[in-house]
């Protein structure tokens, strides 16, 4: 028997506060198909004026988010775009972009920081003038903040400086913002300075900001009329959408705040893990939510038995390759859970557990939908 | 000011009751994506009973779920689709088939009645071992009822003969249920005896069964595996997606009963309209819930300014061409909304208004979330 | 043994005359794909002079031209193709416009002499700022002389219409020119005022005409040059091409004339066909150098019997499904052969053959190249 | 007015031999598309033998070589190839595998040997049993030798353990061979040794070889099957194709023993180059015909100036981005020829010639059909 659960796999885990519940059981709702539903639209104009643009678009996830600003800004067959090679639609979104889109994918190094070189995406982009034999690049991607890089922020003025090398090559820049908010908190700057540069955003509610379902992609109007249609196109047009949007707008007001708090506790907690020997942690790359966490070479316990030992005792987290882990935080996890996660963490390496006899066995998150 | 509207475009536009959202308000939920939605699957299950398939998915439109079931199928390159050339898929879903999936589409001429001669079908089939310059058909998909013929039923007989014509060519059957129920209740077929011959259906929840958001695709296990896969692709996967499905199971429970109710005032709808000189209706084509009316030539008044003078009174219908309209029956129309609707269709062409005083202001659907 | 051979599979089994050999020997070649070969280049001019359009571009069959055609005018996702639905692209080409470049075919009834209706085409266009859940209409094709409707002919006029609609609504007009030269001859008009009203035509070279291998494409300079790009994506890009070049150049100032003899010879071969009883052919329909035989139900032979005797003696015909072929005339079929085939059919049919000592062993093919 | 010409851009721009011109001449067709061809089959017989492979199929190019071979390899949507990323096929072939094709790219760093590391394939591959969010790998392509990289060999036993690890993964193998004779030439290794491992092969014949047009692709039986049918769809499938694979017969029996030379050419153009001050050249990295030069920073000539003023005195050479040549030596490239390059290059950077004046003004190339 598990007495707690500690699910750090990602911050997609959350459950609906009862602020959302209430939100929904009262959502004005019509058919959005035919354009129509109040509180979907409410909830894209929110987004646009967050970020800044002209208009947004209600999608499902992230990944559909991402593939239609790709594929309207490589509207045409023979498009290439510039992305990460270590960026999440290149490596976690099925390859629909050249597999769903017929896009072509020309992946750049990413740094540790999840930045590109600008001198190697200048070199990626092929002339438009240019040989027979090239396809034509329109699209730089960037992910901000970087999930493969462990949450890592773009600044601004590295944001800007990409901005400017799509336009003066006549491509566009999409940002991948899935949490765009983490960043925003952890640089300090709002969400608007850090995608002013971007033609399209793709903004997630439903990872740290806890709302149950759904992104929203923003950009021009024009964008966006042909984002709707392509949505219409792969079947995410949804009837009376309102009732998600409603939960949606929701974490967009009461959990931005909250996200702060996030990466203090993952702070705290990759500071307590890197103590722990046969542990590695690069703690000063913990920006935001996100830790990686390497079991070192000739450790005590091996990667398998240190999962199922963590996992008998209700903390979960995410393999990553054979020696790696990814640990989520979120506003479901309390100060509390921290300490009772680094402790397991510690008995399974030392086989001792520590002072855990203090812990509440409620998690915030059971609390949250009692 | 309209005192009234009776909205008869589709039966899309029915909003949800408050038994759903009650439903919605205490749904248990989960990640879906990491497959642990407890009212997703409870629904997939309930709706792979009802058809009686191993399995099933929710999907966030019939578009998607139409176009998951026919990329499944026709998962190699170069697979060609047999389908009816009025049909859902080939008319009003943006082409998605061929322009996201690259099938080939081979429409066969679809008869008044929603049927294909099956002879025609089989000429169309392609020998897989055939000639180089063929490409290879995979499947045949068929719709019941069948929208674009007003709404007619294909028999579990006819049905059987095209799933018999596909076993013995190796290829599959898709069947497009968007309104399965409604040709269930039609022709007092238990749903599962309609689809007994397909591979997989599409079945809608959010038509006349007026769910707020949803289809289930069905078929079997390995299908299902297949189409989680893509819908992830296409970034139809949502998270605690459990809300909309709760919403969904209360439609699938409560309003299938309704929809003998919707065939009998789309009946009487029919009937009242073809006494209007000026106005054309095959009553007897009227099986479900769907009514097409043409203007007759040389009508006193032309579709436009009929369309304008009912929308004037509140009543919505759905211009198809120059000259036809269509009218969509649904649980939020009552009786009293058929007579209105009557009264103004008259009105329009005689330019008198008969006996309204007796009609009640509030419609059902009014009533239904006040 | 077979005396002598008598392919009328296709036009496409001609072989290269000496004077084809010739040219080839000589050609001066170049790298084509650094557009340097000046044999292609003056092939290509050839074919624009000739059709009346700015340039050309070489390409390695028939298929290929019209993929590339469909493919450049529909260059945006989501594009969609009107075409006749007994049409080479839509029957013969492995579906590749959908299954290679994801476009969607819209296909219109072809009438018995190879037109589509024109009320019938302006239906079914899809207006561009139209609906959300259709297509965008991009291009109409029409093919001329029309293959599967047995070589008939489409008028200058009856293109001009077409092409007015096209027009009017904003949409490209591709004429699959396989046998364009066969159209003009019997028309009596020049290829150029056949294509007017085309923004592109796919011309073969190597089916009546006789060429070894090879058609052009023809179109606007801009065309063109998207065009290029594309073969080279589908690696159509060919180095020392002249070679094929300077055959097709042979074949298009030495072979037009001899159309007329074949269709003369069609001519006389089908009133000979159906004066044999059991088979049923349509002589008028006979227009250029395609025959299509019926076998009659109830016949003596069974369609399998028939080709395997006609195949003893060394005749060879195409067979379209049960009890249909189709006879294809050419440059290297005589008089004596066309005599010779009639003899083999009625032999075939009554059991006797009549008076074929007279005939000549050898058939012009084999002189062509002793 | 030029009294010579050396094209060094590429080893495409070889002219045919008279050789190649008298097999054209008498080489005996037939309808390929028919499967009747007797001079290609002899041609896909001989390379399949060269290879040790089941079959082959003539294509009219690398590129369209490679894009046969990867699309049947990867026939199931949702398929990733892993492959250089600084491969042909990756760069240079217009990103046909995604944008026609719809295959993801998955590109691994390519060394400066043109190998990629086996443990970054191996991370790379994507457990098909795996999660939601990968695509499916389904093959490794190699390419030797590795133009990119400067024609540099990959090993026997190199490509060996890449097929071991695909094997392990259940992948498939192909190895684009676009100058493979090279490779084999320079290690002393048989052809059909070096491609062991692989389940297809694309041979090009037009390049060092010097065939006026066309590639082989070599594998299983039903690889080629396959082969042959998407070769149809692409429109590549050639009626009387047997003239030009005559001639790249003549290629493969004569040409590659001409192969050692170039290399020794190569070799010496290279040592010459690099004592030019201002020019640097990794001669140890010349492993077979192809040279890359870079301009030193600094140096007294510009790119452009330099490339200016070999053109004037007729030597072409091929620029890689800013400061990088590409030069390619072939058989019509005479000793001569690459003394006259290296004075030409040493004239450039000191304003002198020298000794030229016992240069003989025809190259071999001139010699070569006059």
């Amino acid at each position: 028997m598990v007495a707690r659960t500690v699910d750090l796999r990602s911050d997609t885990v959350t459950k609906p506060t009862e602020t959302m519940r209430a939100a929904m059981a009262t959502a004005e709702v019509d058919d959005d198909v035919l354009g129509a539903d109040p509180t979907a639209f409410r909830l894209e104009s929110e987004v646009a004026k967050i970020t800044g643009k002209e208009a947004g678009l209600f999608v499902s996830s992230g990944t559909m988010g991402n593939l239609i600003s790709v594929l309207v800004h490589c509207d045409i067959r023979g498009s290439e775009v510039i992305l990460g090679d270590n960026s999440h639609i290149h490596i976690y979104e099925n390859g629909g972009i050249s597999t769903i889109g017929g896009v072509h994918p020309r992946p750049v190094k990413n740094n540790e920081d999840g930045t590109m070189d600008i001198d190697s995406i200048e070199v990626a982009i092929r002339d438009p003038r240019g040989e027979l034999v090239f396809p034509t690049t329109k699209l730089i991607c960037l992910e901000n903040s970087h999930a493969n890089s462990g949450g890592r922020c773009l600044s601004a003025e590295y944001t800007d400086r990409v901005g400017e090398l799509a336009k003066k090559n006549g491509l566009k820049l999409h940002i991948d913002g899935a949490r765009i908010f983490n960043a925003s908190v952890a640089l300090g700057v709002p969400v608007q300075r850090l995608v002013q540069a971007a033609d399209s955003v793709s903004v997630c509610l439903s990872k740290g900001l806890g709302a149950p379902v759904g992104s929203v992609i923003v950009g021009s109007k024009s964008f966006i009329t042909k984002a709707r249609r392509l949505r219409k196109t792969l079947g995410g047009g949804m009837r009376q959408v309102g009732f998600i949007c409603a939960a949606a707008f929701v974490a967009l007001k009461e959990n931005v705040e909250k996200l702060d708090g996030d990466h203090k506790k993952a702070k705290e907690l990759a500071e307590g893990l890197t103590q722990i020997k046969g542990l590695k942690v690069d703690v000063a790359a913990v920006e935001t939510n996100i830790i990686y966490v390497d079991i070192v070479e000739g450790s005590k316990i091996t990667a398998e038995k240190l999962y199922k030992n963590l996992e008998e005792h209700g903390v979960l987290v995410m393999p990553k390759g054979l020696s790696r882990m990814r640990i989520v935080l979120h506003h479901q996890i309390s100060s509390s859970d921290v300490h009772y996660t680094l402790s397991c963490f510690q008995q399974a390496f030392t086989g001792m557990r520590q002072e855990i006899g203090s812990y509440s066995i409620s998690t915030s998150r059971d609390v949250s939908y009692a």
